[in-house]
């Protein structure tokens, strides 16, 4: 039976459950870490599941930090050091990963209290995770204060990607199940993913096809190519 | 072996090669259907995979429009009626979802295009998803437009929400596997999902517990309450 539920409803509702109730609604969504530093070179480790995609010309994305909470120090030292890491969460690593949201104080890096491993790249300040499998180089390029609720949307560009090579495809498509990346839901709900099926291009009066057995396909033929090479 | 990848690298790329690859890389997105309709009662369904949670107390959530493509008309609907509706989408019907990214003509509606249900409610004037399980009512409330790129974040409230009365649990949480939710990756691939866990709140210095058993047993024995209450 389908549950009807106004906007007065979910106003009365206790703060703490609406705040599981509407965090729901949002659907499944993307699950990082995000590795920053301060100019005294303290390092800090946030969960994130806000990350959303700007574009890809030039390669932009966007996420939102609440000020109000353990976020305050990742916002400190994405405005202070303008550099900061995100790095996809696996499966190995997802309750250290949600331990990160706990409030640490400052002085406290998450990475000593979670055992995760800060790993330093040359010419890049802040600290990527070494356990993530794919891990992303950012750049701040502006903050959004949504006045409706006191956050703030921070826009960044990519500037580096390290991801496992062989979970590239063909057509530039990243298989993230092969890379072991791992999805949630609400704000404390954890989730591994099994692929329907990739589509082509979508036009009108045109059927939709199953294009990913053919991109596997390719794949692992230019895998075997690879492979002989070497061997030769 | 990990392989890396520099901003010039990235820049080179083919232009969809790029598009596919940046938009990987986000990681597992929330996937809604967004139901509008205009002033001469033409109605618009458009997929995204761009919604985000921004904030509980109001209930706020934003997605990216990309004017420059089929996404044009839900934009235009939305500033000129104030009301559209967000709609999870399930297994059943993403191939009609991925349809709906297609560029279609103005007069015509992808409802009828792809033979999904318009469902309309009194008092709200865009049409829902009737095979959708879960189905909020949105009111827009302001555009940001984003000058690096030229895509619009679109900021709206959350006015009501109908799901189904089994996948409420106990504290609020949304139990999305059970009503159906499926996620994306890419551009193009579509994701069933399975829980790993749900864990407790992060606290200094406190072991994490795994919590869902504890609140799908609650509901359980909520729900056999309430068949008793019923079958008296």
């Amino acid at each position: 039976m389908a549950k009807q539920f106004s906007v007065n409803d979910i106003l009365q509702f206790d703060q703490r459950y609406r705040a599981t109730f509407i965090n729901s609604l949002g659907g499944f969504k993307s699950l990082v870490l995000i590795g920053t530093i301060n100019k005294k070179k303290q390092s800090n480790l946030a969960v994130f599941n806000s990350f959303f995609h700007l574009g890809a010309s030039p390669p932009l994305f966007g996420f939102i930090i609440r000020p109000d909470s353990a976020e305050r120090h990742t916002l400190d030292n994405i405005l202070s050091v303008k550099e900061f890491t995100v790095n996809h969460v696996n499966e190995s690593f997802y309750k250290q990963a949600h331990q990160t949201s706990a409030r640490y104080p400052q002085d406290i890096s998450e990475f000593d209290a979670t055992s995760l491993t800060a790993e330093y790249k040359t010419n890049f300040a802040a600290p990527f995770v070494a356990e993530s499998n794919i891990k992303i180089g950012a750049r701040f390029e502006r903050r959004v204060d949504i006045i409706e609720n006191g956050t703030i949307l921070i826009i960044a560009s990519i500037i580096s990607v390290s991801l496992p090579d062989d979970c590239i495809l063909e057509d530039g498509y990243i298989n993230l199940e092969k890379a072991g990346t791992i999805t949630c839901s609400g704000l404390d709900s954890y989730h591994k993913t099994t692929r329907i099926a990739r589509l082509s291009y979508a036009k009108p009066n045109l059927p939709l096809a199953e294009t990913d057995e053919v991109f596997e396909r390719a794949d692992n033929t230019n895998n075997q190519i690879k492979q002989k090479n070497k061997e030769q």
